[in-house]
């Protein structure tokens, strides 16, 4: 039974779509009204949104670790504002969390298309994405498992998951992805609330998913700084398969570099905020995850 | 007669196809050697492009102004900036100035394709466009005139344009937006060594361009806070005619607002840095331009 559900945008504050959103929902709070759950919707970080920055001082989606949110000496601006959203929302690992549930609403300037990113294993979880699958055909999910613990911002909650929508620029609004992502979270509440009822929803046994499988950097010379760009026969394929051999980045001096591991999935490739992170794109495996039925 | 050229890049630090070309040029000289003129190439604004920002205190691309390079008690970081700039490649209107033609390398998060956006009038810069056109047919030339007085980089030097290439996002190599933007600049090499020559190149006799009318805001409230995006009917559709009353914007409850002036082309659409400027779009209209033979 989900009682709370929390709708987080604005925690990176160039990513307009999660920003604009809550502030129609914030003025419109009718739409996110259910039968039999409470929804709140709220900005995480305004310092960032105000200046339409990422962050302040570091990502705020990389700052929830139980190792951080309980150092008291930590004082950027992030970290302790990681702390309050904490309280307000978890805390996190709580039998008796303040929300049960947060999707956190987030842009990418590679070619993602609606996509569901998520590290959470829980069963309800699984169900929402399954049903979202179902009636979302163009919907993609991605499972990140590529640090020692989970701290993004939906780690909070018990259950949750990030939406990923692209390609947008950051500090662009763009209708079409708006308007997508709008529907994809009218479509999750009406989940939660047949859910919640008991509601015989039909869903598919398994979800067809991308799973983390590794991190590829551009290539970089001794000073850290890139010698090539993704390749244009890869640029905004997000979702298709690396083939071995098959271009992958571009050098300076027109070389191709070619990939040269085993055939995978490639996603965020060319992210804008993912330079400084050191990588270019993921990689992934495609497999099956069984739903709990 | 022109005896140097200047290739400027990064005026907006987080514009990388200029920081990236820059920097390419200055490892490898060679490919920017001609017979008859010199070419040098520099980074803009190192700072802003240190931080992947498009500037640190405000726009250098609109610092060149008469007044403010002749006011010695502007502090801020671009404003002394752009007086050091402009001793270094100008000064602005000169007789004699360090170099004859600026081409200011930018990119765009609209779908602006391959463009110039030109504010000179001089003969050598029309026919340079010219001979870029009749070179790239999918070059689309924008004449800006816009401000009162020219303010652009180009503007230090007698004579020169912009690029501007998009969509790319803020903070995005993309490559074939790169290689497009580095064959553009070896055109206009070779114009300038053809010109200096006395070769006959058979120009054509006229340019067709978008020519400068109005810019044109997004929908705002009393606070100023945008209430309305570019329609999905509108994005992406740089340099195409907006007929009266076809939808310009889409507010955040879902009204289309159409468009009630003459028809006009729209160029610019939705670009990031143009939110705080105040504008969604640039309208212009299409005419010729006339070179002089």
């Amino acid at each position: 039974m989900i009682k709370k559900l929390a709708i987080t945008g604005g925690t990176h504050g160039n990513e307009l779509i999660g920003v604009y959103l809550v502030k129609k929902w914030k003025e419109q709070p009718d739409l996110l009204i259910r039968s039999n759950f409470e929804t709140l919707c709220l900005h995480m970080n305004n310092k960032a949104i105000k200046e339409v920055r990422r962050y302040v001082d570091h990502d705020l989606n990389r700052a929830f670790n139980t190792e951080s949110l309980n150092d008291a000496s930590l004082e950027t601006y992030e970290a302790k504002l990681a702390k309050e959203l904490n309280k307000f929302l978890g805390p996190k690992g709580s039998d008796n969390p303040n929300v049960d549930f947060i999707v956190d609403l987030h842009t990418t300037t590679a070619n993602m298309g609606l996509s569901i990113v998520v590290s959470n294993m829980s069963d309800i979880t699984w169900r929402a994405i399954a049903y979202l699958c179902q009636h979302e055909p163009a919907l993609h999910v991605y499972r990140w498992q590529g640090d020692e613990e989970d701290a993004f911002v939906d780690s909070i909650a018990p259950h949750g998951f990030a939406i990923e929508v692209g390609a947008v620029p950051q500090g662009v609004l763009r209708a079409d992805l708006f308007l997508q992502t709008e529907a994809l979270i009218y479509r999750l509440l009406d989940f939660f609330e047949k859910e919640n009822a008991g509601y015989s929803m039909n869903l598919p046994n398994s979800v067809e998913i991308y799973d983390h499988e590794m991190l590829m950097d551009y290539p970089r010379d001794q000073n850290g700084e890139i010698t090539a760009m993704v390749h244009p026969q890869r640029q905004d394929k997000d979702y298709a398969l690396i083939e071995t051999g098959s271009p992958l980045f571009l050098t300076f001096d027109d070389k191709t570099i070619t990939y040269e591991g085993e055939p995978l999935y490639a996603l965020f490739i060319n992210e804008a905020a993912y330079y400084e992170k050191g990588f270019a794109m993921c990689l992934a495996k495609k497999r099956a995850i069984f739903i709990a039925l």
